[in-house]
């Protein structure tokens, strides 16, 4: 049984909406071990106030959170230097760290959680820099998109360990032999800014080696039809808008086309399954911790479906597979000097 | 009347499905005075195959395209030195530079066509580089993405440029006081990559001394919904994934949407009319010359909206009105160094 770590104080709606997500959690799945992070005496009456017994959720102490106007690794690293953490992220993050928790999820800000990620848990050696990969639940099937926005500043390089990353990651969902594509805005080779072209140059010599199908670049309208590739590779700006735009077009679809049908009913059903799956939260690749990060203005709903997501990918050792999947496809180390010296925190 | 120039050459089912869409304009758009630029063999053999009377459309002889995989510029630079041109594009830009025709319509490789439109229509003062404007049904009414894709290497100055071009787009078309945003992946100032970051600074200074209403950051979430901002402000690159990237999800909601119906008819229904509205094309801003780029892969219901576009923004004037505005806006000349010396072709 998975024991999630998660944050009480991270999100749109935190503390409640967060709290009325644990409610639901303890009565509806019981394969999962929750640890409430946050305020004790908080957590006790908004627990209290749903009905839930004090006794079924413990509880790690934590008081601040990372203002959203703050520099993340500022705030974070004078926590980390405290002999007990304070910020919600850092003390979730430090648990899956010490194994007192199997995987952590926040709603919150994502440069916080990226940065006491990396901070606490470290990253898989090979990896210069962390990838949050979010599940599209595509026409043809699951679609990775990495880097959702855990870093802004991509190189040829650490595309080409995104690549990797999502390729690993996809094949722990069961996704066989998924082919990877750089999203673009052209199908030919050469197409888009400078950074498309060197990576497509990049990925193109490095993946085949070994044994990933590189088909070259995708454009945004083959994202959400999952048929060329199951793995869409871009750097944290072009994906968090792309991602952000994907979730906005499906709150529009839901309107306009339940006025097409006279009936709301059934396209809001179609929302709700598609917030509640693993569609709500992004798994971030490439660090030693199984962490989760969801969209701040998710509901109960999607914050429940972020915790499953983490227990779902502590129980299949997603983090050892894509690391030892990593080292193994490395072969040689990659950016080794760099890896584990940067910890900069993402968006 | 407006007299349209439509590149016969031009998308992915070109000549066949411009043909096509010729034969509906010419019974069902009876205000446009259609001008085809093609082979005037091959027109003449598509429209008698569709029972169009030759004489009810004016052919004017192009024989060649700008193949996908070369420079928009060395070939149509070339192109623009014969003295008659003989590349689609450039002959329908032309034509409209002369006054033989009041706008011109391509759904081929938008970087020829950006590059044509430059070459023969000239730049509007003040615009460092053109940009795509494409209008998206939102919610709350239509919204102006730009840049969609005609160039992609924004500067603070440039995304400046297309804020205010953008701007005076949106008044033409009826939006009153639009909202400028800046797509962003958050709200708060400072979010983003340095480009973001630095653009943010500039728009906010530059934009309200000239009346406009800069409301800072909008996500790419906020965009279908149209309530933060009418006008959004992009670079080339970003624009045209988020706006694939939106096709894509529509497509996607008529499949799974239709499903939860049990009835894919009227979700189809939502898509034709999207796709067969202005959404169909983009209008370049910051050429003189009405140029409406679609999207290669329309059908030919989509290029006659393309056309029919193209037609309203010739007859209200749009260009002439983006200049106006764009020139007492700008005050003192904009970048003036820069202004109609750089013509390098787009995506």
């Amino acid at each position: 049984m998975a024991r999630v770590a998660l944050d009480l104080l991270g999100g749109d709606g935190a503390p409640e909406v967060v709290a009325d997500a644990v409610a639901t959690l303890l009565s509806e799945d019981a394969d999962i071990d929750l640890v409430l992070v946050g305020p004790p005496d908080v957590a006790a009456e908004l627990l209290r106030a749903r009905g839930v017994r004090l006794a079924r959720v413990d509880v790690l102490p934590a008081f601040d959170i990372v203002p959203m106007d703050a520099n993340p690794l500022e705030v974070l690293r004078i926590d980390a230097s405290r002999d007990v953490p304070r910020v919600s992220v850092m003390v979730a993050a430090v648990a899956v760290s010490t194994g007192a928790a199997d995987a952590w999820v926040s709603v919150g800000h994502t440069g916080a959680a990226v940065t006491a990620a990396v901070l606490a848990c470290g990253k898989v050696p090979g990896m210069t820099r962390p990838a949050l990969a979010v599940v599209l639940p595509a026409i043809q099937g699951p679609v990775v998109l990495v880097d959702a926005g855990a870093f802004l500043d991509a190189s040829p390089e650490t595309l080409t360990q995104v690549a990797m990353a999502g390729w690993s990651y996809a094949r722990t969902l069961g996704v066989r032999g998924p082919k990877v594509g750089l999203l673009n805005i052209g199908h030919e080779p050469g197409k888009g800014d400078e950074l498309r072209s060197l990576a497509f140059e990049e990925l193109a010599s490095r993946l085949p080696p070994l044994g990933i199908d590189f088909i070259g670049n995708i454009e945004g309208g083959d994202v959400a039809e999952g048929l060329r590739a199951q793995v869409v590779v871009t750097d944290g700006f072009t994906g968090n808008v792309l991602l952000k735009g994907i979730e906005g077009t499906v709150a529009w679809a839901a309107k306009r086309f339940g006025e097409a049908y006279g009936d709301v009913g059934p396209a809001r059903g179609v929302v709700r399954e598609v917030a509640g799956g693993d569609f709500a939260g992004g798994l971030l690749l490439g660090v030693n911790g199984v962490t989760v990060v969801g969209h701040g203005s998710g509901s109960a709903n999607a914050i429940r479906a972020c915790v499953r997501l983490a227990a779902r990918a502590a129980d299949r050792g997603t983090v050892d597979m894509t690391r030892n999947l990593f080292a193994s496809l490395a072969g040689k180390p990659v950016a080794d000097g760099q890896a584990n010296t940067d910890d900069e925190g993402g968006s």
